[in-house]
């Protein structure tokens, strides 16, 4: 069993309303950050996981995020193998 | 100018208390994921940005992180270029 750091990016579907996205892209208006466009706010889940291989630690996590991480009516998910240095915070 | 494309995650410092990431833990422990050893939540904040370079954009992005999206004393970010497809939701 190898331990994999996963990474699990959850956003609300396109065209679905994303009010903390609006209620972000309005502050970042307001201070003067004028070439912002667009803005959408979803999590960042970082997973640690024991399973034999990342196809099979990937697939748990998938099952994961069907099951409790994610609502499927309104936000998709993505899960992805982290390096090392994706998350912030880790050696830079 | 171009628009860039930002992907922006923001996690809590380490070490430091993830209470939603205990939650979720705890959820997927009593779902019956007991492989999953840790989990930590961020937030992912995608941007569009007009900007001469994508170097810019990212100079931008990183100035809004410390004026209005990450709490500098809890949280870490990190700002990158995100392909069309790292966003979930996106032509997959």
């Amino acid at each position: 069993m190898t331990q994999h750091h996963l990474e699990i990016r959850i956003v609300p579907r396109p065209g679905l309303l994303d009010p903390e996205g609006k209620a972000i892209h309005h502050a970042l208006d307001s201070l003067g950050y004028e070439s912002v466009k667009n803005v959408r706010v979803g999590k960042a889940i970082y997973v640690d996981l024991e399973a034999p291989t990342s196809e099979e630690a990937i697939a748990e996590a998938e099952a994961m995020c069907r099951g409790l991480l994610a609502n499927p009516v309104t936000e998709e998910f993505e899960v992805g193998v982290a390096s090392p240095a994706a998350e912030p915070g880790e050696p830079s």
